[in-house]
């Protein structure tokens, strides 16, 4: 068989299996959960003794200890794979929810109902915890998944997939709604990229590189975002010591992740007060400073922001620093430089805050926290399958409700058309 | 300039003009469609003479009487154009609304408000009142629009394109948010549709190869439908005179339509009452019947169906009938040749009813009424701009609300994350 046909029959299982998933009862699928969550502790040596496979295969290539130590399945991380699919059991079912239901002058009744999206698959790198993470996601909102993790972790993710099928097959339920693809031949995931007739969505999770990969080459509709560059603006209003206090959280308290702060803008009018004040928090927490001509005035030590500051995504203890004159020049450097992922004013004006948050065009707006909230988790949304900065379909952090869609449902008693 | 660098500026001055829309007041929105509309009256003569050139064209080229007849500007219809801009504009606002706002434990308060998509690309044929009616809904919407309509009918497009234009200009609006591509090279389609930095959404209308060409090109997120198979299950329990109305309504009403019904099917326990009757009326209304086997025995001057049958969309009065032996044969069958366009139960059995809601997949699916009500206006969501029978965003018919996306809000008080 070739990959393209091996891929094309798991596709089509998928798109049955997914008919199924979609009618199943919140009990049936939340004990499928918790079942898969008792089963991956249970499975705790199997699960370690493959991903030592790909930890070892991983040193003999001689990859860097910081990504070995990714790849690894500790029991810590076990539980907590488990744990996440017993918190996503606890979540409420998306599907079947009505969004609301009118009467037109004819009588009949109108209504949109929620239903799963079909078959949705996952691309992705390195961290094998993805697969139990976005299998719980996508099952519990009705739909079946395919899963293509990154060869570094096959063995990995073939176990977890495999240990998660079982589960199904002792319930009786299709297989094919979860199924890992294990194939090391490359070609499979731009074969799976073409099959727009079984696949209904495709969300890649990893380095840009992938992401892009993904994008240009999917027939399928594709939910993505490249990275995220976000701001943070000190208003001319701003209590300074609120904003040293979320600007230090939004840089250090986890640089390495997409919504901590990459460039602090600064209005003029608090400048020669902010600037001294923050260079020296951060400097304390470790973090480089770049900054503007303007803002180097006041801190001289700071190194100079080239053009290529202003786009850069550092998720390094590193920070661009710029002074802006006003509301406009903050949104214009924004709006040229930013990723719509997530911006934040610190200002106790009650005009300028309205204004931030009717005018920048990012996914997530902020007035006074912490850009690090801008997660599904953090944001209520329980889980986040994943974060959209393109603005179809869904648009910042995404949960459980973005991974179903609405269909029209219609009561009527025999009207016709005139 | 090439025609690569042009729909390059063009796109870029409407994604400028954008943020300009994206701030509107409902207010000045809502003046600039009614002066849209006073405007398309005003000019009438221009209109009738510039629609004339391509009128001509056309008879010279040959163009069948009835694609002539599409094309042409009638008072009445340049009345029309008007009038749907006046409706647009009486029509709620999407813009703005808070679609729900909760409180989490660390008191961030989290929001989703709606906003405009940004720039949205029409490509289309025919029928030139399409420029006034996609543009009017675009602009409520807060987007900029880019319209491309066929070259068929270019002087009336870019007529109706200027009019609207001037009304942005007397208002001091910024005339890009409404642009009208004229250039006659056909690559410029294929250029827009590379534009994914600029442009937010594609929505091609017209036949299947149009939209084919448009889907297989694009690298912007586009939404569309092929083509409509509807189907009427006629149930065991169905009132037949009911049934009889409502298909009559949904097959003769107005068979070149996308939501009237292609294929009846008809439970296996109705079908030697029903099918005599419902062949007698339909061959009154002159639509001719291809049946299946088993529906054959009943109405035996019925031709037979073949397989492809099954998957046409006649858009003519021609009907496939089948006899299914249940609601699982019906479930089958609309799986398997259905476009998840609209479907149709007429049953009094309430258990019926609800599964027919609950597992037929498509994007509208009727209890009891006819397919004909599956369109935007009828549904109640204002004007329509398309139909979407892919499930990401929007799936059914599609108002205004689906012109906008939804960011997240976060009202803090110097919350950090821990």
């Amino acid at each position: 068989m070739s990959v393209y046909e091996e891929m094309l029959t798991l596709a089509e299982d998928a798109k049955e299996a997914a008919q199924v998933m979609a009618n199943l009862s919140s009990g049936v699928k939340n004990e499928v959960l918790l079942n898969m969550a008792a089963q991956l502790e249970a499975q705790q040596a199997v699960l370690q003794r493959e991903n030592l496979k790909d930890l070892e295969a991983a040193r003999a290539r001689g990859m860097a200890a910081a990504m070995v130590d990714r790849l690894e399945l500790t029991p810590e991380r076990i539980r907590g794979m488990a744990d996440g699919l017993r918190e996503v059991a606890a979540l409420p079912d998306p599907v079947g929810e009505v969004t609301g239901m009118w009467l037109r002058p004819n009588g009949i009744q109108v209504g949109r109902r929620r239903i799963p999206l079909g078959v949705i698959g996952i691309i992705y790198e390195s961290r094998p915890n993805v697969t139990a993470d976005a299998a719980g996601l996508c099952l519990k909102s009705g739909n079946a998944v395919i899963l293509r993790g990154g060869s570094e972790a096959i063995h990995s993710n073939s176990a977890i997939g495999h240990i998660l099928q079982q589960v199904m097959v002792s319930m009786q339920l299709p297989q094919a709604a979860l199924q890992v693809v294990t194939t090391s031949d490359r070609t499979a995931v731009t074969e799976l990229l073409k099959l727009e007739d079984q696949i209904d969505l495709i969300i890649p999770r990893g380095g840009e590189g992938l992401i892009r990969f993904v994008a240009e080459n999917s027939r399928i509709p594709v939910i993505k975002h490249y990275k995220g560059v976000c701001h943070t603006y000190v208003d001319a209003a701003a209590d300074l010591q609120m904003a040293e206090d979320i600007c230090l959280n939004a840089k250090v308290q986890r640089p390495g992740v997409c919504n901590a702060m990459e460039t602090l803008l600064v209005h003029q009018d608090v400048a020669a007060e902010f600037l001294p004040q923050i260079a020296a928090a951060m400097q304390r927490a470790g973090v480089e400073l770049r900054g503007c001509e303007e803002a180097r005035k006041y801190v001289p030590k700071m190194k100079p922001a080239t053009e290529e500051d202003w786009y850069e995504e550092y998720l390094d203890l590193i920070l661009a620093v710029r002074v802006v004159n006003g509301f406009e020049s903050a949104r214009e450097h924004i709006q040229q430089y930013g990723s719509l992922h997530t911006e934040v004013i610190v200002t106790n004006d009650y005009m300028a805050s309205q204004r931030f948050l009717r005018e920048i065009n990012s996914s997530v707006v902020m007035v006074n926290a912490s850009s690090r909230f801008s997660d599904g988790n953090q944001l209520g949304l329980g889980a986040e399958i994943g974060i959209s900065t393109t603005k179809l379909h869904s648009f910042g952090p995404m949960g459980l409700e973005d991974l179903t869609t609405r269909k029209f449902v219609v009561l009527g008693e025999g009207q016709v058309r005139s």
